[in-house]
C-alpha cells in the first residue's frame, strides 16, 4: 500500500496550536449552520446542533475568534442575517448566513449536491437507468451549484478582507467543492490559509469519470485551489490523488508525500479520522430519559437477544440487505426463532429526493417480509422505529447483543463508534469493511463486505453465540480506541498539520 | 498517467513469432468454442464462429500445431467431444470439450459470470439492490465458477503433458479467472507459458472491493498464475495493478514497468488493444445480402437523415439512454422533427437472465415513448429491429450520418470500429468515452460522457449538421487508423511480446 511517509495520526495532540492561533482567526463555511434559530414571540431562538464540528470548536471557541458562514434555512435565519452567537458559557463566534434564492439553493442542494455527488461518492447509482444528466441538471449545476458556491466564497473573501489577523479558512464537505479557486481567485494578495474538510467518502477514477467532464474538471480545479485537503480515510486521499492524476490534465502528484502540484501551487492531502465526543455521550447516556427508554425496551423485547441498528433512512446504509442477512440467518440457524428479534431505529432523512421515498417503500416491504415468513403470535422477528428520537437510540445500542452497521459506503461511521462506547452488555459490533471506521475497529468487530447476505448472516449468527470472553475482549479494545481518538483530537491534528506544514 | 515504459502497441508486428513459434503449440481455453456443431443426418456439421480470435487463429493455423478447449453448448458438442477441426483450406486445430454437469455450468455461466461478474466490471450494479450474495450465490461459486475452472484447469494440464513442444496456453477471459493458478500448481516441472486476455474493461479497487474478500481473493491469486496478462487498454491495465495491491497481500506492483510479483513469481501485464478483420467485413460488405438490405433501408427511411445503433440487447450499452438523447434533441433543435429518424438495430443477448428481460421491456418503453411524443401521421422518429442479422446491421452501418455508441462500458467496442470501415457518407461516430475504442478514435470521434444525456443529444445534433469537409477528414482520420491495427496485428502483439519477454 502507498502511504504517505509522515505519520499523520498523531498519537497525542501537541496543542501548540492553541498559542499559535492567537495569531489567526477560524473561518467556518458549510452547507448547516452550528445552531437552529426559531421566530418565537419573545425574538429570535437559538438552539445549538449537535454535529461533531461545534463540538470540536466549543472547546476552542473561548481562545480563538471563530465566524461561521452557512446558508440560510428558514425565515429566521434570513431575519438574523449576522451577529454573534454564545456557546452557552463556552464563548461564541459570529454567524453569517448566505441566502440564495430558492431555485439556486435547490438545484445547489436537491439536485446536484444530493443526489448527483452523494450518490457518485457512495456507489449508490444504478447505472444503466440514473443519473440522466439531462438539460435541467446543467442548469441546476450552473443556475444552482456553481452560484451557491460563488455566494459562499464571496462571503467569505469578505470576512478575509475584514480580518485583522490571518485567516484560517475551514471549507466543509461535498457542497462546497468550488469555492476554493473561487476563492483564491478574489484573494489576490491578502493571506489567508484554505483549507476543506470531505466528510464522506471520495472513491477513484472509475467512478468520478462517470461525471461529464464539465463537472469532474471544475470539482478538482475548486480542490485545487486549496492549501490543505482532509478526508476521513488514508485510502479517501489516495483515491483523490488518483483522481486528480487521471482527470486533471497538467497536475502532477507525489503519493507518498500526500502532495498535488498544480499550476505552481501545492494542495497537501492528508487524512484525519472524525469521531465523536465521548464524555458527553457517556454523560447523556446516564440521563432519565434514556433509562426511560431502556427500561421500555428491556420490558417489551428483553426476552430476547436483540440485533439493533440505528441509521438515517437512507440507500447507503443498505438497510434492506440487513433484512435479508437476518431473513438468512433465520433460515440457516432456526435454534433463534423466537429467541432473536431485529430492532431498527430509522430516521427520516431527505424524504424530499425522489431516490429516499423509494427506499423507505422497499426497505419497509422487506421487514414485512421477515415478519410474514418468520412471525408467529407470540414473536415478530422485526420491529422498525421510525423517526428521530436520540435519548431512544442511545438507549438501544445500551441494550444490544449485536449491532449491526453494513453500510454499501460510509465515510466514517459514527453509530460504529457510539455503539460500543455506551454499550452495556460486551454486545458485538457487525462492521461493513466499506465504512472509515473499519480501520480503527476491525480488531474488535466482525468485518463483513456489504453486498454479502450469507457471511452478514453467518456473522449476525457468530455475535449472537460468541464466548463471553471473547466478546469481552472485542468490546474493551474497541472501547480504548475510541476513547482515545475522540472529537478533540480531530480538530487539533487539523490544526496542528496546518502549523506543521507552516501554512 | 502512470506508464509502462515499453511502448507496447508496435507499429509494426515483427512476425518473429511464426520462427519461433515452430517450437511451439498453442493451448486456446474460451468458454465458448471456435464452430458451432450440429447434428445432421449425415453426421455432425461444423459451422466456424465469428470471433476475432478464430479469424486471428486462420492465418496461424497453417504454421502452427493449435488445441482449442471449450465447454460444450449442446449434445452434439457432447458427441464430437474432441477431434480435429479444419478451417477451410487454412489449416485447422484439435478442438476439445469439458462437459461440466449443467447444474455446475448454470451456477458458472447464469449466476457468477453472468451477471455478478460481467455486472461488477461494466458498473451495472444497482448496488442498494443487488446483488445479494446470499448462500445460493456462494453455491454458484464453489460448485459452479469453482469447479467449472477446475475442469478447464484439468483439461488444460492433459494436453500440456501430451504436447511434445513447450505450449502457450491462451486463456480467454472472465469466465477463467481460477484457472491459471489450477493450472500451474498441477503442471510441476513441465514447462509452458501461461498466458490470459480479458476481453472486458477491468474496474479499481473501489468496483472489485464490493465482491465478497472470498471471491476476490482467488480471482487475483488465479490471475497471478500466469506468465502474461492482457487487456484492452492501459487504463484497464493499470486498473489491474491497483487492484493487486490493493486487494492481494503479499503482492507488491511495479506501474512503470507493468509487473507484479507474487510468492517468487512474475506477472507480466500489457495491452493489446482489440480490432476487427478489415479485409473479411469489407468483402462482406460488397455481397449482395447487404446490398439488398442497403435498399430496403434507403427505400423505406432514405428520405431522412439517419441516426444508427447496433448493439447487443444488453444494459452496458445504455440503449435507454441513447433515445433519451434523441428525445431531448428532438426538444433542443426542432428543426430536425420529420427529417431524422434513429434506427436501432439490436440483437438479443442472454435472455435467460432476468436483468436482461427487464432491460428490453424498459428499452422498448423508451422507444415508445419519443414515438408517443413527436410521431406524425408520416413520420415515427424510432425504429427498433429486433434479431441477429449481420448482413442487415453491416448495411445500416454503410448508411448512417451519426452513428451512436454511448455505452456505459466497454472493453472495446467494435462497432465503433466496423461503422467508420463500411460507412459509404462520411458519417460521424458519437462515441463514450468509456469505451475501449475511444483512445484510437478520439480525435475523429464526437466523445460523450455516457451519462451526459445533454451532451449526447448535442453531439447527435452536431453529427448531423457537421460540414462535409470536416466530416470527411474525420471519416478518413478513423478509417486509416483503423486499418493499421487489425485483428491479425492483435494476436501478432501478443506473441512477439512472450518471445520479446522470453517466456
Amino acid at each position: 500500500m502507498v502511504v504517505w511517509e509522515q505519520d499523520l495520526n498523531l498519537k497525542d495532540c501537541e496543542h501548540s496550536n492553541e498559542d499559535s492561533l492567537s495569531e489567526r482567526t477560524l473561518i467556518i463555511a458549510s452547507n448547516r449552520g452550528p445552531f437552529t434559530i426559531e421566530n418565537c414571540p419573545d425574538g429570535l431562538e437559538f438552539q445549538r446542533s449537535g454535529g461533531g464540528l461545534v463540538t470540536a470548536l466549543t472547546s476552542l471557541a473561548r481562545k480563538v475568534d471563530a465566524c461561521w458562514i452557512a446558508a440560510a434555512d428558514s425565515d429566521a435565519d434570513r431575519e438574523f442575517s449576522q451577529g454573534d452567537v454564545q456557546f452557552g458559557n463556552d464563548g461564541g463566534i459570529h454567524l453569517r448566513f448566505v441566502s440564495p434564492d430558492p431555485k439556486a439553493y435547490d438545484g445547489y442542494y436537491n439536485v446536484i449536491s444530493n443526489p448527483l455527488l452523494w450518490f457518485i461518492q457512495h456507489s449508490l447509482w444504478d447505472f444503466p437507468r440514473a443519473p440522466n444528466i439531462d438539460h435541467s441538471v446543467w442548469q441546476a449545476w450552473n443556475n444552482g451549484y456553481v452560484r451557491v458556491n460563488r455566494i459562499f466564497a464571496e462571503a467569505i473573501v469578505d470576512e478575509v478582507k475584514n480580518s485583522e489577523k490571518e485567516p484560517i479558512v475551514m471549507l466543509q464537505d461535498y457542497h462546497l467543492y468550488l469555492a476554493p479557486l473561487m476563492i483564491r481567485e478574489q484573494l489576490k494578495k491578502k493571506r489567508a490559509t484554505l483549507t476543506q474538510f470531505i466528510h464522506i467518502p471520495w472513491p477513484g477514477p472509475e467512478d468520478w469519470i462517470m461525471l461529464p467532464q464539465g463537472m469532474r474538471t471544475p470539482i478538482l480545479e475548486g480542490l485545487c485551489g486549496l492549501d490543505l485537503l482532509g478526508f476521513q480515510t488514508r485510502e479517501d486521499g489516495l483515491n483523490f490523488l488518483r483522481t486528480v492524476e487521471s482527470c486533471l490534465p497538467g497536475a502532477t502528484v507525489r503519493y507518498n508525500r500526500g502532495q498535488v502540484f498544480y499550476q505552481d501551487r501545492i494542495i497537501n492531502v492528508r487524512d484525519f479520522p472524525i469521531s465523536i465526543d465521548v464524555k458527553s455521550i457517556k454523560e447523556f447516556a446516564k440521563g432519565a430519559d434514556v433509562a426511560e427508554h431502556r427500561r421500555f425496551i428491556e420490558r417489551r423485547y428483553g426476552e430476547n437477544q436483540l440485533i439493533v441498528r440505528v441509521d438515517r433512512m437512507e440507500p447507503s446504509k443498505n438497510i434492506t440487505r440487513g433484512f435479508a442477512a437476518f431473513d438468512e440467518m433465520l433460515n440457516l440457524h432456526p435454534e433463534h426463532l423466537e429467541k432473536v428479534m431485529f430492532l431498527a431505529f430509522l430516521v427520516p432523512s431527505r424524504m424530499e429526493v425522489t431516490e429516499y421515498q423509494s427506499y423507505l417503500d422497499e426497505l419497509m416491504a422487506a421487514a414485512g417480509r421477515v415478519n410474514a415468513k418468520y412471525g408467529t403470535s407470540n414473536w415478530e422477528p422485526v420491529r422498525v422505529f421510525v423517526g428521530e428520537n436520540y435519548a431512544r437510540a442511545i438507549a438501544a445500542l445500551q441494550v444490544y447483543d449485536v449491532l449491526l452497521v453494513n453500510s454499501i459506503a460510509d465515510g466514517m461511521n459514527l453509530v460504529a463508534k457510539e455503539g460500543p462506547t455506551v454499550n452495556r452488555k460486551d454486545g458485538v459490533l457487525v462492521l461493513s469493511e466499506r465504512t472509515g471506521a473499519r480501520a480503527q475497529l476491525e480488531d474488535g468487530a466482525i468485518v463483513i463486505s456489504p453486498l454479502d447476505v450469507y457471511a452478514t448472516a453467518e456473522a449476525l449468527h457468530k455475535g449472537l453465540t460468541m464466548q463471553e470472553d471473547d466478546k469481552h475482549q472485542r468490546a474493551q479494545r474497541m472501547k480504548e480506541s475510541i476513547e482515545r481518538e475522540d472529537i478533540d483530537q480531530w480538530l487539533c491534528h487539523q490544526l496542528d498539520e496546518i502549523s506543521r506544514l507552516g501554512l
